[in-house]
C-alpha cells in the first residue's frame, strides 16, 4: 500500500514531522509502508548541488547550461524551490522550481521540472502550489510564466490562464 | 525645422553631448531649432521622482499602484530605463521601461510606456532597443514580455516573436 499525506493534513503520531537531521524543509507527505517509508520535502534553500540539478534537468531532456550562469540565476531568482525525497539520511533532487520577481507586483516562474521517476503522482501540482503560495505570501499579484505547449493543461489545472484578455508572450529574437 | 540625431551618429560640434549639469544619461537624440533646442536622454539611475512616474503612467490611462510598492520594484528591477526630454536645467520624465531578470537567462520587460505627447516619433522603439542592448551588453540571452493586445506590433517590429514554438503567457488567477 502506498499511501499519501498532504501539506496541510498534518502526519499522524508515527510519522515524526521533523526534518531529518542535516536538512532544512517542509514536509508534503509520506510515501511507502511503516517499515520502509520515505518523505517529501519541499525546500527554499539555495544551496543545491548543482550537478544533481543538472542532472535533474538531463533527465527530462533539457539542454545543458553553464553551471557558473545556473548558479547566477539561483543567486538572483526571488524564489527557488527544489523538492527532495528524504529516506533516512539520503535524499534526492526530484523537482524543481523557480521565480523571478521586482519583489512588489509581478513573478515569473521558470524550469518547473519533476524527476520523470516520480511524474504522475501530484507532485508537481504540489511544487507550483507551494511556489504560488510562496509568492502570495509575498503580496505578490501578478503570478505569470510562459508554458511549453505540451504542459499548457498541467498549468491550466493550477488556476493559470491562456493570454487573459488578449494579453500575449513575446521573445525576442535576434536578427 | 525638427531634426534628429540618433545615438550611433554623434551630434556635431555645435550640439554639445555631455549631459546638462545634475543630470547623468545618454543622449539619444537633439530636436528643434538651433536656439530652443531640446535633448532626448536615456538614464538608468534608480532614483526617479515616483511622483512625476506617476503622473506619466495616469498619462497613459494606467490604474495606480501605490508608490511604496512602486519603489519597491524599481529597487528590485533588474534594469531600470528612464527617457527624458532636457531643455537648458529643466528635464521632464517622457518616457520608461523596466526588466526582471535572474542576471543569467531571461529577463522580463514590464511597464513600457511614452508619454502621449511624445508618441509616434520613435522614442518608444528607441527606449526598446535601448533596453534591448542594455540586456544583451549583460549576456542575457531571454529577452520576454507581456503584450497588451493593442501593441503586440509595436514590439513584433523591434523583433519580438508571439509564441515561438507554441510556447505562451499564462497569469495565474486565484479561484
Ligand atoms: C510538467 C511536470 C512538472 C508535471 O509534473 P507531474 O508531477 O507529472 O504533474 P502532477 O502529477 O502533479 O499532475 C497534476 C495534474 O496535471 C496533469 N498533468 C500533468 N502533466 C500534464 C501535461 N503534460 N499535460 C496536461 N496535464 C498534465 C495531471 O494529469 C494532473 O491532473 P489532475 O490534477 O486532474 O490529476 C512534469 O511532467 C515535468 O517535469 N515535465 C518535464 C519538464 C517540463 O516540461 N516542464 C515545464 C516547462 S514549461
Ligand atoms: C506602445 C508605446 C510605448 C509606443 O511608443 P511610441 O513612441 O509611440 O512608438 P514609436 O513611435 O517608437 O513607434 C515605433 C514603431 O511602432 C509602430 N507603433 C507604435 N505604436 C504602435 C501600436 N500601438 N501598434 C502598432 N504599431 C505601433 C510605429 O508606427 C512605428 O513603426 P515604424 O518603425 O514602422 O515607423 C506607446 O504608444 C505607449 O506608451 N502606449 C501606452 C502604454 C502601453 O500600452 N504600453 C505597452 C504595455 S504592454
Amino acid at each position: 500500500m502506498v499511501f499519501w499525506k498532504r501539506l496541510f493534513n498534518p502526519p499522524s503520531d508515527s510519522v515524526p514531522s521533523a526534518s531529518p537531521s542535516q536538512f532544512k524543509g517542509e514536509l508534503l507527505e509520506v510515501k511507502g509502508r511503516a517499515d520502509s517509508q520515505w518523505r517529501i520535502f519541499f525546500s527554499t534553500e539555495r544551496d543545491i548541488d548543482l550537478y544533481e540539478l543538472e542532472e535533474l534537468c538531463d533527465a527530462v531532456g533539457w539542454a545543458r547550461r553553464p553551471l557558473r550562469k545556473v548558479k547566477r540565476a539561483l543567486a538572483y531568482s526571488f524564489l527557488v524551490v527544489s523538492m527532495w525525497e528524504v529516506k533516512g539520511n539520503q535524499r534526492r533532487l526530484v523537482g524543481f522550481a523557480r521565480a523571478t520577481s521586482d519583489h512588489a507586483f509581478n513573478a515569473t516562474i521558470w524550469d518547473v521540472v519533476v524527476h520523470p521517476r516520480c511524474q504522475s503522482q501530484g507532485l508537481g501540482k504540489a511544487l507550483m502550489k507551494y511556489m504560488i503560495r510562496q509568492l502570495r505570501s509575498e503580496d505578490i499579484s501578478n503570478i505569470t510564466l510562459f508554458a511549453d505547449p505540451q504542459v499548457i493543461d498541467f498549468y491550466r489545472r493550477l488556476g493559470f490562464v491562456l493570454d487573459p484578455e488578449g494579453i500575449k508572450g513575446m521573445f525576442w529574437y535576434p536578427d
